[in-house]
């Protein structure tokens, strides 16, 4: 392809990507085909002769997109979002086209530098200590294995990192309600799974620091290595927040390593309402969230903040002589602050977006999503045949509907999100709590309007009364 | 930003995109600028209010460019090239603008099963074993760490996994020649770094694979506990092609884990006469090759193929409440096939890529590459004040300046280097072989032409001949 027929085809798919964005409520927002419907559709074989962008942009038009799970619409209430902005997906048309590869300062230096800055503004955004460094990830799960692997060769003086395992046994703590990336980290890290103590949960599903303590104290007793605690801002299912504040004393009691997972309700922090959140989290030593989940920055972009980079740096560097640079001690090189080598130009999505936005922008947009949370759950306590099943701190709101036999309601209640995710016009997922089927919304998106929730909620109502038990 | 606005910038991107591509050969291909140029140019803090996008791209042009190193010039051939298309880059606009997160099958049934038609397409085109099932991964460094994971618990019984180590000690081989990403594997999987056994390599930096059965047996003798062995098809310096056949009776014969590192050079497997690379692949567990080096595909694509995808899934599987589908049985979930949860897209640039050119296309690039790769080796063999360093199997190649002292040449190698890179009209890098400082020229860019490497030649002499020993 030369550059002009590129040029032609790039300003297609430029009015081809803002008709999408005007038009994203009208397809079915979770994608309505069955198994193997698109695989059947694709050749093959690769195709042995080039072929034009016209029949591959029908192909994506005709063959992708009814597969598609409509992400970008503000009717997808399922998981959590994956956000962006307009901003975001423009800093990515310019990535893709430098195509850097940003593994070190030398690659690419503005990429090091930007991504460096960003990260003090985000810090700052959050309301986070000064003394906290950061990076960017891909994604939470990446970042909290590194925590698990630095708290892991800090502890042991990178011992494990030179000789392997010992005889030492470490445990790690969190509640009950941990994300699974954290059961996946101890995995990989070689603790097994069974030094994760799943620490047991209050009312609130939020971690209870006492009962944190006693497992300490007797896992010490035992003659287990309490490692490390990860504590969430914002747990998966109900976004419940652990009491960092407690958890950090208890840790530095103990001379545990603290990182806390925000992968989602960081960004609620920008909100100087919300800091009670993370209270005490200067006592942390470190702290991960997403901006690819509610700060509108396309997927992936996760913020990695660490007390002490050097152990972080110590933990992950190898420097080939095929790496080495003249300015290596003048330099971040981030491929050493992580797991991967290479690097995408992340730095710049976070770039147009906190400026497309401001942080006042970013600010009232987090206020609103948490004010239709909160209007949502005063609905579903006020009406008499639904329940809440957890506190609505956020935007993510876990209910039941309640109207029947209670051994017949986990049935009913995924029989009225089935129907409804199978009409396209919402699509929200499930969780469980106290081993019952719960619905559960969480709306997020950058474009959302009261009048989503308000339908969500309606269509919500109209389903389940329709369904006979 | 509304759609319209978003229209209209979008637009101004594209063209701002189609010029790049037209003068990328007239920016400095290595930035020019010192470590914190950039950063005191951004500020300290974000903005709280929105700014213009007019702003953005002007800042975009006026800070970041000039701190941009150029991976899309043709004179770029420093490490490897990340490399790209304008297909490729088409893609990249309509993955971020979908923003879908690929995690599960649910959450972009195409996308699931896009992924897995070009996996077949690729096993395909490289000739890999049709008993091989591939899934795109973000590097090559996490795919090598999935490999040894997977080997790990596959060797216990998924006991580690379960567990935490014991008293087991496992070894893991591979050349001396081999990537640092295997190093950093071998130590987050916590075997500890003295487990790597780097085993002896031939005079054309090949593994000798003598050398390896007899530290296998010695190990054995010693109680430990061979567990994998990393080869490489096409080593970071040199492109050294380990003898993969033998190496692999010798794992069938220990019942050790092969995993092929092809991260570069797998690419060359589309041309049948560069088959001989991969000899006895079948009887490999695992290998790995990054489209996004020499396969035209942004940066990141990595494509990890293995024997048995079981022990894979089993390996990293994790099925908490909230991501369960009713379909979890008839589909593939991606992200059980490897570290991070979250996922993008990928799929759609190796479609767009593989039909812009089709698998000719493609061809007939690498051999022009291979061959330009021969034809500088020869050039250099031919001149008395020039030394191969290395044999020259595809494009990458490992020279040095032999006029003056054997002492002083590590010196004037690097003078040379450093003056042609700070000149901004050649962007290469060194290695180091046999202790020498060496010059390496690697040159596999999408829209490379002879004269780019008879340039860079031309060049190389002139400053050699200008710099005094
Ligand atoms: C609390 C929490 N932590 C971690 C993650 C993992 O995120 P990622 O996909 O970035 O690994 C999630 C994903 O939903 C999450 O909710
Ligand atoms: C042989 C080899 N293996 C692995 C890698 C790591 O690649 P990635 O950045 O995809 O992790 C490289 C990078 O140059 C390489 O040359």
């Amino acid at each position: 392809m030369d550059t002009q027929s590129f040029r032609k085809h790039a300003h297609e798919l430029v009015d081809w990507m803002a008709d999408y964005f005007e038009s994203v409520e009208d397809y079915p927002v979770m994608s309505q085909v069955k198994p193997g419907d698109i695989l059947k559709q694709i050749p093959t074989k690769a195709p042995n002769q080039p072929e034009s962008f016209d029949q591959m942009l029908k192909d994506f038009n005709d063959i992708i997109m009814p597969g598609v799970t409509h992400w970008e619409s503000p009717n997808f209430m399922a998981y959590f979002p994956a956000n962006k902005s307009k901003g975001s997906v423009l800093a990515e048309m310019l990535m893709s086209t430098l195509g850097a590869q940003c593994m070190q300062w030398l690659t690419s230096p503005a990429a090091a530098e930007l991504e460096e800055q960003m990260m003090n503004w985000l810090r700052e955004m959050l309301g986070l200590p000064e003394s906290f460094t950061g990076v960017i990830q891909d994604t939470a799960s990446t970042a909290t294995l590194c925590a698990l692997l630095t708290a892991r060769e800090k502890a042991t003086n990178y011992s494990i990192n030179e000789k392997g395992f010992d005889e030492r046994k470490f445990t790690i703590y969190s509640s009950e309600q941990i994300h699974s990336s954290i059961d996946k980290a101890v995995k990989i890290a070689g603790f097994g799974i069974e030094a994760l103590r799943k620490v047991e949960v209050d009312d609130g599903y939020a971690m209870i620091p006492e009962k944190l303590e006693e497992l300490i104290e007797a896992d010490k007793a035992a003659g287990y290595i309490p490692l490390c605690v990860v504590s969430a801002i914002g747990t998966t299912s109900t976004t419940a927040v652990d009491p960092i504040n407690e958890i950090g004393d208890i840790c530095l009691k103990h001379n545990i390593w603290h990182h806390v997972d925000a992968a989602y309700a960081g960004t609620a922090l920008v909100l100087p309402e919300m800091r009670w959140m993370s209270e005490g989290v200067e006592k942390a030593d470190s702290f991960v969230f997403n901006p690819h989940k509610w700060m509108f920055t396309n997927f992936d972009c996760t913020a990695y903040f660490v007390k002490d980079p050097v152990s972080l740096v110590n933990t992950f560097t190898i420097t080939p002589d095929y790496l080495k640079t003249s300015v290596d001690g003048d330099v971040k090189n981030y491929r050493d602050w992580g797991i991967p080598l290479g690097r995408r130009f992340r730095a710049l999505k976070l770039w147009f977006v906190i400026r497309e936005f401001g942080v006042e922008g970013i600010r009232a947009k987090i206020r609103k999503h948490i004010m239709l949370g909160k209007w949502l759950a005063q609905e579903i306590d006020a009406h008499s045949d639904f329940e809440l099943m957890a506190p609505v701190p956020m935007n993510t709101v876990c209910f039941r509907y309640t109207k029947g036999e209670e051994s017949q309601l986990d049935v009913l209640n995924e029989a009225i999100m089935n129907k409804i995710n199978n009409s396209g016009k919402l699509f929200f997922t499930q969780t469980k709590l106290k081993g019952k089927f719960v619905l559960r919304l969480a709306f997020g998106n950058t474009n959302l309007e009261a009048f989503h929730v308000e339908n969500a909620w309606q269509l919500i109502q109209e389903t389940a009364s329709e369904i006979k038990p």
